[in-house]
Parts: structure tokens; C-alpha cells; sequence
């Protein structure tokens, strides 16, 4: 007892010394921190198994501007590759990239946007496939902020995966990204293993070459883990419906409903991109992550709608 | 010391005493055991992230014989259903399911299969399918054991993955049967959680019906996870190489190539039925579970190949 005598007669209040550390210090103290708090406080009333919590991943876990992460990705390996492939010089939407015209890329539509990932994408064994995106993330840097794109996460939701984790929740990413470029990083910066991230996918083909088994890409898609997909996703890959979902545009919104019609408690949130100062503004009218149907049904539901402005004192770690 | 003085003085071994229980007590002493205990004393040097073992289901942990369990679940489901389907008196294969001559069942060959598998495990939701396996196993009996199905499960495979989860291994089955209906009990019989099974699987599709989202499950074969399937469906769930698998058959093959290929410890297991008074014995020449390329490269690799008869005091938790 003694050495609470110091402190006590110098009139200190001991209640700082025991008081628990804030879980989520990102969050201001409005509405949606308030709901996590709640829920997890009763996570008790669901069984461990079912502590499922799916996260999509571009717009919800880290940015999606100016163009999605794996795109530059893609992007930067056309570069790369221009060297050995002449022909792109007068080949769309190859020409188009090694000009640095955004505009007639995107023109390109779906077909273009399908050369580009068959190209960068299919060909190679899946272990060279990790080899090449390790590099990218190693030294690509995000161009607005100058990062890593791998420091472009946003903090409050580092926070809220780690006091889930902490809570006996399993956390799970589900994606429309690539599920093989996702998993090059995901351990890392979201600590979420690579059985826990669901994601689109090509088919790959088993071989062996020398006696020595392969898993080679081809350009054949497989999977799309986007919008009616997710669910399927979440049922094909996880197999049990999930208490807590969280997304950030329209592309989520099956997910959200499915995890939603559960029963017992749940937590349905979307992170809505209202702070076009430290990060983007965008919503019903985005080309990339529109937030429309989810954001109404949101809204008459009473899901959480995280106002990255209001809600969040910190968005990036290497923001103030 | 005083408390130890005790038995001294009596002359007593203190040793049995402070010797570990036995992990795997329906294990014989012999080469497999001897491999599997020294492998799991060496998995410190293995990351436990990266312990992941894989086992397939069908003659691996449970039995196979005298049909795959699942189609034994199909056959009397249809038998349920028929009074609803009085065109089956004389529609093929139903026609010969219900007069229970198997021979002409198995005669239909793989169109037929197709037509049990789409009547059986199609145009429900995967909720409703979820309870129709559950029902099943809940009253089905194995016909030779008159046992539950899901009490033909082998006990020393049982103990093995008890061992291998107490030792920090994550463990999955990685089945060429359906992953949906594996989900229902790999819990309660594998302590194996819906996420960590991985099985072949038909397509499902999100519908909302009257606001609520369902998903329901369609006839069109999604992945079959079988052979060059199951190195594939490893990829796709898991993502990442295991540093255990076991098998029984050549459907085995090619994750086991796929396991042992990988660097560092490894261990690579094949259940040989040897056992035709406790179980079956059967091997390169079976119908259902042919072991025979997998078994030369188990030899000649130093794999190792576990003789039921020889190697197991128990096969079954019923039989003592």
C-alpha cells in the first residue's frame, strides 16, 4: 500500500492508472465509436466460432483514389514490361499507358481493362506472381501522398480490426481485389492471414515442370468477389454468415444485407469518404467506390455510417 | 522435497509420474508414429503461421466404403423424396435407387451421378440444404456398422489432429467431396470450423426474396476439388503451402506433391486400408479410393504410408 501513499496525498487521482486504454483513440467519441464500444461489450452473448467480421478492403481498409490501388499496380508492371514488348507502342490500351493518358485508358473500357490484367496477371507461376507484387509494395509510392501504397490504411480501422481480434473476433477481408495480390500484404499491414482474405480470382492451372509442382495463372477470370458475389464469397470461403460487416460503396451492399439478416446482434458499418482534405469526398456520383443503394438502406436501417470527416481525428498514420 | 521423499523411500519410479500422457494412443509404436512424434517435436522451427496442415476426408478420416458417404446421403434423400416424384418409378437412375439395385445406379455412370448430385444438393437455399444434412446425420446408420456416418471417423486421425492443433497447426480438410455438406459436422465431429474446410462445390446464387437474401444453390459444378483440383483449391482457400498433408488415394496425389514440394520440415502421410476385418483393404485396384501412383511415389519419396492394420490399435472410437 505504500506506494499508493505518494500519490494519494498529493491529492492524485489514481483512477488514470487503472483506467483501461482507449481501444480506439482514430475514433472521435460520436455515434458510430459509441455503437462499436456497445457491441462489443456484448460480443459475450455470441458464441467465439461466430465472431466472423468481414471487411471489404479499397475504400473500407485503405484508399482507392486516385484509381484502384491494383490498377496501379497493373499500370506500373505495363511500364516495366514496355521494354520487351516493342509492339505496345502502337497497341491499345498499351500506347495509352506508356503516354500517361489516363483518359484514353479508361475509354478502353472492359476489354482494355482485361488486356491490362491478363497481361500482369496471368502467364506466371503464383509464387513469381507474390515475388512481383512484394516489389511493387516495396517501391511503388502512392502519388499524392508520396507513401508506400501499404501505409495508405486508415488507421481507425487498423484500430477496430485489432479490438475485434482482441474480443475473440476473427477478422476476414472480402474484396473485390485480387485475392493473390491482397494476400502479398494482408498478414503485414492489416494482420489478417492469407486464409482469411476472400477475393476475385483467375483460374489457375496445376503442372508439373521438371518434376517440381506449379500453380500457373491463366487470364481466365474465375471469381467475382464484387456486389452479389460477396455473399457467395463469404458462403463459399467462410461457410457461416458473419456479425459484423463493414464496406464502403454500393459494390458492399449484398454483403452488408447478407450479414444483416442474421440473427442475434450484428453491426452492419459503412465508411463514407466525406474529407476531401485529408483524404477524398465522394459518394452517389464516384466512378470509383459510388456509395448510393447501400448508404439508403443504411440510412433506414440505422447501420453505421462513419463520416470520415466528423468521425475520424486521424485517417493516415503518417497524418499528423 | 519432503513431498518427494515419500516415494523414494518406497522405491518407486518417479518418472511415470512426470511422463506426458501419450497424444496419440491408438497409434502402434511404430515408423509412422515414430515420424509423426519427431516431426511435431521440430515444429518450432516452422513459423506458426505457416504450421498448416491438410487432410482429405473420404478414406482419410472417415471411411469411403461401401459407397462415398455423401452419395449415401443422395440415395436416401431420393428415397425421401420419391413420393413426391411418382415419374421416378420409370425415370433412370431414380427407378433403380428405389428398387436398390445399385449395379444399374452405378451402371448410369457420370450422367446420372449428375442428375442425383442436381436433385439432391440443387434449388434449395444453403440454409435449407444445411438442414437436411443435419437431419441425416442425426438418423442415417452406416449399413455394415450400423453406426452414424459421422461415428466412422477414425480415431487415430482424430488424435493426430487434436496433436498437430495443440502443437499450434491449423488444420483444414481439403476434400473432393462437397464442401457444404462437409460444413454441417466437420465442427462437432473434426473440431474443424466451416472456414478451415475446403471441398468441390456447385454454384450458388443471391437472391432477396420478399426482402430477405438467400442464397440458393444451383445444379452447375463451380470447382471440383479433386486431384489437380485440390493443389487449386489449396491455393484459392488457404494461400499458402502446408507443411503436413495426408491422403489415401491417387485423388491425394497431387497435394502431396504440392505439400512436399515446399522448404523445410515436411511430413507427407497416405492411409493404406489394410484392414478388411476392422474396415476394408483395398488399394490399386479399387473402384473407390484407388491408391496406386500416389503409393509408388510415397515409396519411392520415403512418404509416409500408414497400414491401417499394422499401424493402428483402433480404427474406430466404437470398436475397442
Amino acid at each position: 500500500m505504500r506506494g499508493l501513499a505518494v500519490p494519494l496525498a498529493l491529492g492524485l487521482s489514481l483512477s488514470p492508472l487503472f483506467a483501461q486504454t482507449d481501444p480506439l483513440p482514430s475514433w472521435n467519441d460520436t455515434a458510430p465509436k459509441k455503437a462499436i464500444l456497445a457491441f462489443v461489450a456484448g460480443a459475450g452473448a455470441i458464441p467465439p466460432a461466430e465472431r466472423i467480421a468481414v471487411f471489404d478492403n479499397d475504400g473500407t481498409l485503405w484508399a482507392e483514389q486516385p484509381v484502384y490501388f491494383q490498377l496501379a499496380f497493373a499500370l506500373d508492371r505495363i511500364k516495366a514490361l514496355a521494354p520487351q514488348h516493342p509492339e505496345w507502342k502502337t497497341t491499345e490500351p498499351f500506347k495509352s499507358i506508356l503516354a500517361g493518358d489516363m483518359k484514353a485508358v479508361m475509354a478502353s473500357g472492359e476489354k482494355g481493362l482485361g488486356k491490362i490484367i491478363a497481361t500482369t496477371h496471368a502467364g506466371m507461376t503464383t509464387d513469381e506472381f507474390a515475388a512481383i507484387v512484394q516489389d511493387w509494395v516495396a517501391t511503388a509510392r502512392h502519388p499524392r501522398f508520396g507513401k508506400p501504397y501499404t501505409e495508405c490504411v486508415y488507421a481507425p480501422m487498423l484500430e477496430l480490426m485489432t479490438y475485434l481480434r482482441a474480443n475473440g473476433f476473427k477478422t476476414f477481408i472480402v474484396s473485390g481485389g485480387g485475392v493473390e495480390f491482397m494476400r502479398v500484404f494482408a498478414e503485414k499491414v492489416y494482420g489478417i492471414p492469407p486464409e482469411q482474405v476472400i477475393g476475385s480470382s483467375a483460374v489457375a492451372k496445376f503442372e508439373l515442370r521438371g518434376g517440381t509442382p506449379v500453380l500457373v495463372k491463366q487470364p481466365q477470370v474465375e471469381f467475382v468477389d464484387d456486389k452479389e458475389g460477396k455473399p457467395v464469397g463469404i458462403n463459399r470461403f467462410i461457410g457461416r454468415r458473419p456479425v459484423l460487416a463493414f464496406g464502403n460503396s454500393d459494390g458492399d451492399h449484398q454483403m452488408l444485407q447478407w450479414t444483416a439478416a442474421g440473427s442475434g446482434p450484428r453491426l452492419i458499418g459503412i465508411v463514407h469518404h466525406t474529407d476531401a482534405e485529408r483524404e477524398w469526398a465522394y459518394d452517389r456520383a464516384s466512378p470509383i467506390g459510388k456509395l448510393d443503394k447501400a448508404w439508403d438502406e443504411a440510412t433506414a436501417k440505422g447501420w453505421i455510417v462513419v463520416d470520415m470527416k466528423k468521425d475520424w481525428n486521424k485517417i493516415f498514420a503518417f497524418q499528423n
